[in-house]
């Protein structure tokens, strides 16, 4: 299969898997269960799915099924931290993925509320099915996400970059901040697909983990690139916002051309990751340079 | 060991445990680590982790340690779940615990992320240390977290709640609210405590589902009780606010005199359903009680 009739496929693929993860509207509390899904559902890239399936499909042998609620679980990670970023006492915005953010459709209540529910059914979409060939490997999965999402990845990246509104950070600091905020759950999407099937050995894990953290980074370093230099109808988010917000970014610390040079020396490094991997690689090779070069 | 020394005992060691499971102050992001301490540390009565120990001790003889670890996870959620519920955007609480809530000692983007990292140490903790016996043991224990903090559970329980202020529910409509609002983490606090060590036969499982069923409930009955007949200094919390914002409650719907007939006679169903486990019911007996005539 050509990497783009991939991509559509594994979207289309994540896409029915979350709609039967997520409760239906119909079941009581509608409006809440309305709100998760209007958050996760018919929108998004599905950049963490696609690395899992990416990881996950040639290295390990996996059941495509297995590799959809590894992804399930991600995304909904993904989405829940969304919601909550995008509310007034975070960075207050409006718009996300071309449609009116969750707190303007519904409410500020119902959307903490939808974040909560979603990060919750993320630990219960790995607890409940087999996302990996052993129940060992299923708990390390678990390990994975919690670390990735928590107070030292995800959630203490946010509050780092809360934080540092209107502050100068060194490029140290600044690294800190984007590998944890956006870096570790695009990391753990690939140490999530590499735990499902069949064991990797460890020469390949490290090399699957130096390839997940350069993209993490990568991912991030793309995404003050695009908030400084697209429009908000590409975006289908409000662009130039960091600049607005007085938040450190790439751009901000190197200006644009070096922040495009040293986005292209991660490219080339997570290549490098991969080298010895052969054909297996190819999906991650075309992932990181999906990444890489994407307008939104 | 008597109740009320039991009682000093198991709080200690939980809040010994929580010590340790929690990131330390010190690890950046400081104030973000420093927020989820504050909420969750030196303070509560532990209930949910004196009903891990009730159910896990007697009948499981799981290692307490196991226990502690459990119990921890569950704790966890609940304080979680107290700091969103206290923001403005919910029910906008100034006190708990009898200090000022989270986003009042320090912000609200903080108290949001402090709650969403919360969420995720849960589960990190069930993932990562021997809850149960067996690996499947420690799988449904994540799984029996999950099902009660998601959108079915105390989650969706929070969403009706907000909805329903200034409405009239009917007595099975606030039962489902309750049953779920609080209810589900309590219940769930004692399924996962029976499921720590040995397997506990069906029968008794049926038992002490029914028990956990009735003091869930027991529990936010009581509550509405003291929020109607009790002073802020005696509660640590405000007091009176159910009535003051127009929320629904046993007090409102059945009246003071009715509300606490009613507590007494889940109280006398709790008992019921232990009545043929002996002597090793003991603790859960004496918690019902406790949870039943507590004064906050």
């Amino acid at each position: 299969m050509k990497f783009p009739d991939w991509l559509t496929y594994i979207q289309q693929r994540t896409e029915t898997a979350l709609q039967a993860v997520l409760p239906a509207a119909n079941l009581a509390p509608d409006r809440l269960h309305e709100a998760m899904r209007y958050a996760v559902l018919g929108g998004g890239k599905r950049v963490r799915a696609l690395l899992v399936h990416g990881a996950g499909g040639s290295f390990t042998h996996a059941r495509p099924e297995q590799l959809d609620r590894a992804a399930c679980a991600v995304e909904l990670i993904h989405a829940y931290s969304l919601i909550h970023d995008d509310l007034p006492c975070m960075d207050d915005d409006k718009l996300r993925r071309g449609k009116p953010t969750v707190h303007v459709e519904y409410d500020e209540a119902t959307a903490l509320l939808a974040g909560d529910a979603l990060q919750t059914l993320a630990f219960q979409a790995l607890a409940e099915y087999s996302v990996s060939a052993t129940v060992a490997g299923q708990i390390e999965t678990i390990q994975l996400l919690a670390q990735a999402a928590g107070s030292h990845g995800m959630a203490g990246g946010q509050a780092i970059d809360i934080a540092s509104a209107g502050q100068e950070l060194t490029r140290e600091e600044l690294e800190f901040m984007h590998v944890r905020k956006t870096g570790a759950l695009i990391r753990a999407a690939v140490l999530i697909g590499s735990r499902a099937g069949e064991g990797v050995n460890d020469d390949r894990r490290r090399r699957l983990d130096l390839y997940a953290k350069r993209v993490g980074l990568l991912y991030q370093v793309v995404d003050d690139i695009l908030d400084a230099a697209s429009d908000t109808a590409t975006l289908g988010k409000t662009a130039g916002k960091d600049a607005s917000r007085g938040k450190p970014t790439y751009v901000s610390l190197l200006g644009l051309p070096e922040a495009r040079r040293f986005a292209e020396e991660l490219l080339a490094e997570a290549h490098d990751a991969l080298a010895p991997l052969g054909e297996r690689a190819d999906r991650l090779r075309e992932l990181a340079d999906f990444i890489a070069h994407r307008a939104s």
